[in-house]
């Protein structure tokens, strides 16, 4: 474990770059005083923003890129421009380099996975990357993964992401054995696609050491905190991530709209402004951002593109614990030790190529 | 159009029988007096639970069965179990003979799926049947299908989804052209699955009359109220659907803890009292209960199988109203309307078979 924390950031990444990157990342060197930063991206603006913030401007070190990836070109069309000169590729580089320990973007998902893919290659055993992220439930907090890297993908592919969503679980809620749920449609045998039955008899049969395979996990499942670890392919799993975002979101407003209704609602949102400031900061999705990619010979953690300095801060939490934490290593580790029943499988179809 | 609409129940299904389903036809029938009754299933039990619904008695017949379907019975069991003579099948056979206008049950999914299909048949030009639901959005309700009765299944099979679910919200909401979205896991055209972006072009090429293709729709669109009508096959739909309800629930169980945590809260509880009635009733799940079978030739509305009487009787309103807006010819006729473009195709993977 490094002595300091060693963070890359992509400062022109997001919908608001180095205005929410720099105050981001000054706010969570708060929280981590052990932290240092890499900023890649426009020199200018970044020391403009870094003017505002003493702390870290001793802590960071600007490096200046002239090429910055756009929120909505294509994965290819962000690789052939922003290979090697782009503030996103070298933020990446600098975890292959050894010059980070890891990578933070709030830049576009498809292209940060393309050059993550790319730049840092997958782990031996694994075909494709995952993204995962923390996902609050009744019971605390869940792994979930995949939330859109892969679409699809076979029963094997399955099983490598109960590996690594374990492996995840394991450092982040510091679980010896982390229960793990396939997400499926029913919680009867017959139900399901062939690969998520397949993927069940898999991990049955492997009987790890590393975790404890529950079983099908319906949708409902998830916020109830039926397992630390849910897996299901990246469709499916970004559809149920969205879902809930939406859903909170439309709660959140039926809230506010019965709340500011009547005279007597007022009142009583008066009295009750305290429960109702920790049941936002409950609610709060910012606390959710960061999701991780997994499967790859480097750390990178992606920020929701539109999110504010705060929540960008907690996506550079994610990336400081991933490292303090030393999650590569132990995936690696549970990758060698069921190096046997992880298989190279056939490619599956990819979102983001 | 009937003079009466007459609605076949099967009393038996659910997870309590006729104590739910009896009331539950009672409250339905206070709501369209215009309704009659079919209630299939135990008679001495049926009849015990009648006696205290003098109108219901009036306007319903009961028809003896011995046999009912189990909650956890495998749609294979139930059928070779159930066929002809349990009180669900007869319920569905009442529509086929032309006894009764729409059935209603609670009992398990699959099942009733596999007996709808097996009796009713789909139409001419569906393969697979689907589950539609309205979903209380934003800006009013949407129709979402499919909900699960089909996992997977190639662009034609979403564009007889698309047409399908079109028909239902033009007779649901009154709308001459509504708009309908495909689920996806990214707006941009390089996501999603090879046959989603394929299904956009056969809706784009279709250009309908009857409803406006609008593109994909990401899973928090949903609840933004994006398209009046949600496509998807039915796994991811199902994922959606279950993890929306559990965010639902997640939250009003965190809404109830913090307005009951301290006195002040408890005091602000009280004078919005009113207002949390008003959002309570807007977040009642069993207000969206009532699963549409769409796709055979009669109509099978499916209860969620845990609701109380007041919830069933939701999914009653839904048979009813599918009877009175003639749901089933509308859909026919935009089938045959689109007759050339729905072509037959390769069989997809099926949930409850």
């Amino acid at each position: 474990m490094p002595q300091k924390v060693r963070i890359a950031l992509d400062a022109m990444g997001g919908d608001f770059g180095p205005s929410v990157v720099v105050p981001g990342a000054a706010i969570a060197l708060g929280r981590h005083p052990d932290a240092e930063f890499l900023l890649f991206g426009d020199s200018a603006s970044i020391e403009e923003e870094l003017a505002a913030h003493a702390a870290l401007r001793k802590s960071a070190r600007v490096i200046h890129t002239d090429v910055a990836v756009a929120m909505h070109d294509k994965p290819s069309v962000a690789l052939r421009r922003g290979r090697y000169k782009s503030s996103m590729w070298q933020a990446i580089e600098a975890v292959k380099k050894g010059d980070a320990d890891v990578a933070v973007s709030a830049g576009n998902t498809g292209a940060l996975m393309a050059m993550a893919r790319f730049c840092l290659r997958t782990l031996p055993g694994i075909d494709r990357p995952a993204i995962a992220a923390t996902w609050p439930t009744m019971r605390g907090d869940s792994v979930v993964l995949d939330l859109g890297a892969t679409i699809g993908g076979d029963a094997h592919h399955l099983k490598a992401l109960a590996v690594m969503g374990a492996a995840m679980a394991s450092v982040l809620f510091d679980l010896e054995r982390p229960t793990v749920g396939l997400l499926n449609i029913g919680v009867e045998e017959i139900k399901g696609g062939e690969e998520i039955r397949e993927a069940a008899e898999l991990l049955r049969a492997m009987d790890s050491r590393r975790f404890e395979f529950i079983g099908f996990v319906e949708g409902d499942g998830i916020g109830k905190g039926a397992a630390d670890v849910i897996v299901s392919e990246g469709f499916s799993g970004n559809i149920a991530l969205k879902a809930a975002e939406g859903t909170a979101r439309q709660l959140s407003e039926y809230l506010r709209a019965a709340m500011s209704r009547t005279w007597r609602s007022k009142i009583g949102y008066l009295f009750a402004r305290d429960a109702f400031k920790a049941l936002k900061e409950k609610m709060d999705p910012n606390k959710s951002n960061g999701g991780v990619f997994l499967g790859l010979n480097g750390i990178v953690v992606k920020s929701h593109g539109g999110t504010s300095a705060d929540g960008f801060a907690y996506a550079v939490d994610v990336g400081y614990d991933m490292v303090r934490y030393d999650l590569l290593t132990k995936i690696n580790q549970t990758l060698n030790r069921e190096a046997g029943a992880l298989v190279s499988t056939p490619p599956a179809q990819e979102a983001v190529s």
